[in-house]
């Protein structure tokens, strides 16, 4: 470790009119390229970060309000401390194998001049990609229970940049982004992705989240560009409720030159603490498949009747299937009793009761005959406390079936009250994730608490929802071309996205008429590169698999990765995403309603020849008239060529290469 | 007209620091109760509102900011009048006969100083039942044009009221409503409604929206309770461009002793100018069936092919159904080309091209011969230009058919860009509405601009959707017991909603197995005199009404009242309203998930004897397990008693009271 980026710049002024101290403390990332600066102007304090001659936030307020305390007063800065940090470390899963956490952290402690005398620290991380602050609540001299009414952090934003956001509700991020500058924003959800006119891409977001209250951004009145954060509040308006000590959430601004190296930003994992030491053999990506499409469409039905999807003779035919085409594992959702009661006002839901059509012991034993995980499920139906009483028993219940795998789901308002996104349930999502990582159990979370990296500590936290996914083609206007050019620099940022794609039969006519996927085939199939989750499904019904050469790239395509490299992007428009495991690369590109032909460097392979199996549209396919048309081609490459990829309007292009052996 | 009830007092200080005039102007309304006070200190004009003894709005910003014009300074006071208006006017249709229109009315003239000496009045009216105000731009003498970045009204609540809200999405208001105190609330839309500890209710809305951005709430840092107005922006950013001499429209504030009294109020309607002098004959209530439920069901498709619903066949069996049951109208939706590209991307629909298995003089010939009338639909799937363009053609095309109403729709994001509630979107709704005015078209309108009261200027403006309406119950978690009696509160306040209710088979599981009406047999029938609208659709599959008793209450129940009375109400929990026309009665009542007995007086009724035949819920109705068990019952009653109406959980009550006649 070395502090010779570190600079500490102390200054005193004497101000005329009062006898007052501005204190100010300088950080620079490593590189030093980005700058954050921290004053205190008689109690004010007030922090601003600049990336290059760019500033990026203007002078932007610090603090707290709280309900059972009065104000801060006369906060002075009383003691500071540095440090340098860097190492790689190894996800156990992930799209690097390596990961380079390099920063320079400065703590600046805050103390009253008068009684109460309360101290809170200011802990900034200064990184090449990006800025980070927290605030630690130090064990107090006197009251250390703190009812938290605002944190007053703001966010003025220098420019009026261009901005993908969706609405701060505080139970869903369901929502298509808009593209718009700051000052037709509305109250927002983090993360938020913001491009400058220099094009430097910035994201505002939150790193581990653990017992805190959810942040959204809502503007000020004034100035311009300003944004507050407002938490996601309790039923009684408070914020938070916590007892010092304790640490807020990490304040994050990714700062980046360009999209492309937005993807390439570790920034939310490395600010979480590393997982315990320990065998994590028993946590493995993979492919699945599973009984859920089949309902979106209504074929099939959650809850027990004539159409039931979750038999133990469906069960065992998409067994049959994941065995015959190098699938992992099968989902089973509508396994259990209390979907009869969906919608019907309590926690109905058992953890432990199959349907009587669902042979529980037959159906793991078949899987485990063919080496095939079967998927849990758990929907609470937002009937959290349902669910905790029964955790135990139901993680039990499916240990003893050999089933380590549980996607979760909190459909519906939270019940009796409260937000997906309050202090309440952030614990409660956190808890869960904690008890399944004693058990051993990996987790796949739909309505979900947002991610803020904590799979790096809880490595069992796989994957998540927390945007609008595949289902919604099935029964609303559906996601536009543009949604899955959007989320790769948007909520992929946080984490890993489960948005299940992989639908082959995009018009599903047999079931819905007016509905359908705005996407080609090809676009599906890229899908699988573009947007990371260590679980992909093949959401579709495994019927419309059969005989499909297309279905070769799922088969084959890994989900987790030693490199991942942005190409080419221009949010919202198209991005082309390269990703590396074991020396095979694999290409995905999508495109929003445009066509357009991509030009690519190959220079990112080793020298030498490769053979590409590619997936493209077809010169005539579009995703309104004619998504099937596909060509599949094996070609010769050189990694000194260049390459151009055509994509139909909605389409994409997918492809795997591999060196040829001399 | 008389002046009796305006008090104007005009008080100068001088303050210490600085030479400068505070000038305060008072109004009043007729009873007395309502104050408005507006000041000027310095430039900076406030507004504060009370209600008796009781603050309702703190004092709190007025004025602008232009993107093109130099901020306003120095704003003066320079003129001032005031006037009495007193009338009792007959809506074409509605909740009451009657309406009583009487307010007293403040005008401020404010004027820069200095070059360039803009001009603004400031409107304000006084009623019994809340206060509104307006900004008129007079004609310049200097620029005419403004773009408004910012309208800076603020809405400083006195305290933190209960807020039944909607978040403030630019393109929706199909959300359940939420309540919590205003500390906990997001970016709104209007109308929100607020309940003070008094039990004092408010409305924040607006009326004659027109040719301005739609108003919503945003709140402000600081102070506590304290909401500014945000205008839907243009994709520019501006938020409003208009040429003076213009009016913004009115910002109102509903102020009633009671949830009761709200349901009472006019205001929004009496905001508005009244309707050109003329023969409204062509308008006329009433109710409907048609080809839309089964689509949300799968059952039937929009588009054509082998599910098609709009066919002529089908609907002639509706027509059929219509004739032999006292139904006006048969909707038709799904009948024009531009269905099969739904989501794909473009304008495609024709409104002057039926699908080939649709024949529309057959159908229309059909109708005239049992004198039904044929409702036309004109979804636009956003592409309000392709609708524009073709807006002529497309109604002299159903008047050649006789069909003189529309049901229009604009499900999707607007294309090529812009929000739904933007000013741009506003024009286009109401040239719409006054295109359809001048062909003698009565509209249906979905996904619309909210309702101000402009129906009473255009009586052809029927309804409108605008709400999470039934339709969410067929693909979705659904719409809780709640929503319904939080609805005639929020939504309802700003004008008729088209919530088409009247689902009988409430589970359709041959269709959907896991979705439900949360609703009891008897809360549909309640619907239709719960929530009010000039068109009410018995929304289910024809089938699902043979042969059932209870239809009879749907036959029976009128679309158009003499008069109105919420009988009982809290706001979230029940409702109990009771409408007369004719001298006939109707009583409909709903409640939450709570099972509950309300005890009401009759004493509405005028003294005598009556007949009155009752639907109730079954002892053991519920929305979840028994949602049928209905009672059906005559009974004479008297209107000196009480009477108990007994509410299962999700329940409802409908009744006709008839004067026994001596």
């Amino acid at each position: 470790m070395t502090a010779k980026f570190i600079n500490i710049i102390l200054v005193f002024f004497i101000l005329s009119a009062s006898i007052s101290a501005q204190e100010i403390y300088k950080l620079q990332s490593p590189n030093g390229e980005i700058n954050y600066r921290v004053s205190n102007n008689a109690g004010a304090i007030n922090y601003e970060v600049s990336y290059g001659n760019e500033k990026i936030i203007m002078p932007s307020s610090l603090g707290f309000r709280f309900k059972n305390q009065p104000e801060l007063r006369n906060l002075t800065f009383v003691d500071s401390g540095t440090i340098s940090f860097r190492e790689v470390w190894q996800p156990v899963w992930g799209q690097t194998k390596n990961i380079l956490n390099e920063y320079n952290e400065l703590t600046v402690t805050l103390e009253e001049k008068e009684i109460p005398m309360r101290r809170i620290r200011l802990i900034i991380r200064a990184y090449d990609d990006g800025i980070a602050f927290r605030y630690h609540f130090d064990k107090q001299k006197s009251e250390n229970y703190f009812e938290i009414k605002d944190e007053l952090t703001n966010f003025n934003f220098a420019d009026n940049y261009s901005a993908w956001w969706i609405p701060n509700d505080y139970d869903s991020e369901e929502y298509l982004y808009r593209n718009s500058e700051l000052d037709k924003m509305m109250g927002i959800s983090t993360p938020v992705t913001l491009e400058t006119k220099n094009g430097t891409c910035i994201v505002i977001h939150e790193a581990e989240l653990k017992n805190y209250a959810s942040m959204t951004l809502e503007k000020n009145g004034y100035p311009e560009n300003s944004f507050r954060s407002v938490l996601v509040p309790w039923e009684d308006g408070t914020r938070v409720k916590l007892t010092a000590p304790f640490d807020t959430p990490w304040r994050v601004i990714i700062i980046t030159p360009n999209a492309e190296k937005l993807i390439s930003s570790n920034l939310i994992l490395n600010l979480n603490p590393p997982s315990p030491e320990g065998n994590y053999d028993w946590i493995k990506p993979g492919k699945y498949v599973g009984v859920w499409w089949a309902m979106h469409l209504d074929k099939e039905s959650w809850s027990i009747g004539p159409k039931h999807g979750a038999t133990t003779e469906n069960l065992k035919r998409y067994i049959d299937f994941a065995y015959e085409n190098n699938i992992d594992a099968v989902l089973a959702e509508g396994w259990n009793k209390g979907w009869e009661m969906w919608g019907k006002g309590n926690g109905a839901f058992s953890y432990t009761e199959p349907y009587p059509d669902f042979d529980i012991e037959d159906i793991s034993n078949y899987a485990k005959s063919k080496n095939i995980s079967i998927i849990g499920h758990h929907e609470t139906g937002g009937y959290y406390l349902n669910y905790e009483n029964q955790l135990d028993e139901a993680f039990k219940f499916y240990k003893k079936y050999g089933i380590n795998i549980v996607k979760t789901g909190y459909a519906g308002p939270i019940q009796p009250s409260g937000y997906h996104y309050g202090q309440k349930m952030v614990e409660h999502y956190n808890f869960v994730m904690e008890k399944a990582f004693q058990y051993k159990i990996m987790l796949d979370v739909h309505e979900p608490i947002k991610q803020t990296g904590m799979s790096r500590t809880y490595p069992n936290l796989m994957t998540a929802e927390g945007a609008r996914g595949m289902e919604w083609n099935a029964w609303s206007s559906g996601n536009t071309p543009e949604h899955v050019t959007v989320l790769p620099f948007t909520r992929c940022i946080s984490g890993p996205l489960d948005y299940t794609p992989g639908i082959f039969d995009l018009k599903y006519d047999l079931y819905k008429q007016d509905e359908f996927v705005k996407s080609t085939l090809a676009n599906q199939l890229a899908l699988y590169v573009v947007l990371y989750s260590p679980f992909q499904m093949a959401a579709d019904l495994i019927e419309n698999y059969k005989e499909k050469p297309a279905f070769d790239f799922i088969k084959s395509v890994p989900t987790n990765w030693d490199t991942t490299i942005a190409l080419k992007a221009e949010i919202g428009d198209y991005i082309v995403i390269a990703r590396e495991k074991d020396n095979y690369w694999y290409i995905g590109a999508v495109s929003d309603e445009e066509r357009r032909e991509l030009k690519i460097k190959l220079d990112f392979l080793k020298p030498g020849e490769y053979l590409m199996k590619s997936y493209s549209d077809g010169e005539d396919a579009d995703y309104i008239n004619n998504p099937y048309s596909l060509n599949i081609k094996e070609e010769k490459i050189s990694s000194n060529q260049e390459y151009i990829i055509r994509l139909a309007s909605g389409g994409g292009f997918a492809c795997k290469i591999e060196r040829i052996k001399k």
